[in-house]
């Protein structure tokens, strides 16, 4: 299986079916079945402290796995995530932005399965790990 | 073990200890080991079609528990979430709030862990479940 | 929508297509969407001190949305777990069967969701919850 | 920080402290913060068609995280699993042992965060991932 867009194209794609989000995110690399992803972090995504909030980095995992399935399938706004888990294992460094190497482990008809390892940028330890499966619609 | 803070003085610690979510979260009910709040839905938690978004949700799901941990233990902004599971599974309601029923399974001394359904206002079916680990500080 | 199998039709059912765990679990109670199970627990299933193990824990969480899911759609081996979240929170008690509290959260076209606690007999509060998706095969 | 035990001392304290389950797993290799192991699938693990049962890849999963962090922080039987999160993702294959390529995310005072990738022995794509945090007994 090939990769069907690229980073710009996926750009272009979330920017006009999401616009909330617009300058939040940025692709780093793309890959067949992997992607890594940027959370530009701004003053909305922190909590006391300067640490980056939870929904930020729930949303930085969530939207790793959509984009990485869509680069497979080509553009499909309906793919919805269907569950996720999460461990959060360590408080992210003020100041930074955050990394996402996301990687797709199963990508089946109804069903695809991302993990997601989240970083501050430049730190060795993961801040947290994330599981997402999506359903993909009817082709 | 009984409640140790009111609605009321939650939602005072909630507003100081984390501003940048004043507004968003409302106490609807509270009780042993048992929270109902409410997510204000706002143009930021939207996504297209007037859907919240899923950062919005596990926002909701994740203050709930931590309220809940809170009124049984007394103020202590450092509990933190380790863990989290998440299963979508209706599109919310357009234009209307959502309302969760969080309950606790479990207040130890180091972890707590709750669990929430969450429901566009009115509806009898729920949007989403979650679950949450806290770690509880020493005391 | 109606419970399409009764207690003894799925015992029948699962003892058949599953004789691996012939005698591990019976169904104490059976309803729209929910069920109440038990795991007979022998040596087999217990660790040292006399508790009954996490894969136990596991099988009986699986085996009870199965089961309600069953019940709902009818007779359906090719129905199978796509993902669980599990909280282990007590030590089950030693010497006693555990017993399941299952409901379905949502039974949709292709996928079914399930929640899950799970108490020593006699025991208030529960030594784990999960929950799980199962994927329901085309009919 | 160094591997405490080597992988003959963890077999050693597994079939002292853990008798129920000798015999089933074996460790292929060790290094600092993972491991790789296997389930010697045998006629007790098998569902219809050959197989391996659910509980039995939990269980895999499960010492794959426990056996990472005892060969870190020396024998500790106390060690228990708090959470899990496991998404299944193919059938594994009839009649072939299980592998388990497990990592440690992290390992705290108090918690420790494991990662698995589950394959039948000499596929590519993995039958399971795995996500399970331990609360490490106070030293």
């Amino acid at each position: 299986m090939t990769v069907r867009m690229t980073a710009e194209e996926l750009m272009v794609f979330l920017d006009r079916e999401f616009p909330q989000v617009r300058g939040e995110f940025a692709i780093e690399e793309l890959g067949e079945n992997r992607i890594r992803t940027r959370l530009l972090v701004a003053e909305r995504h922190l909590r006391p402290g300067g640490t980056v909030s939870g929904p930020s980095i729930f949303a930085l995992a969530d939207v790793s796995v959509y984009l990485a399935v869509l680069a497979m399938i080509g553009p499909e706004a309906l793919a919805v995530t269907t569950s996720c888990s999460l461990d959060f294992m360590r408080k992210p460094v003020a100041g930074v932005d955050l990394v996402a190497e996301c990687r797709l482990l199963k990508l089946g008809r109804v069903l695809a399965v991302g993990e997601v390892l989240i970083f501050s940028e430049g730190a060795q330890a993961p801040v947290a790990r994330a599981s997402l499966t999506y359903s993909i619609p009817p082709r």
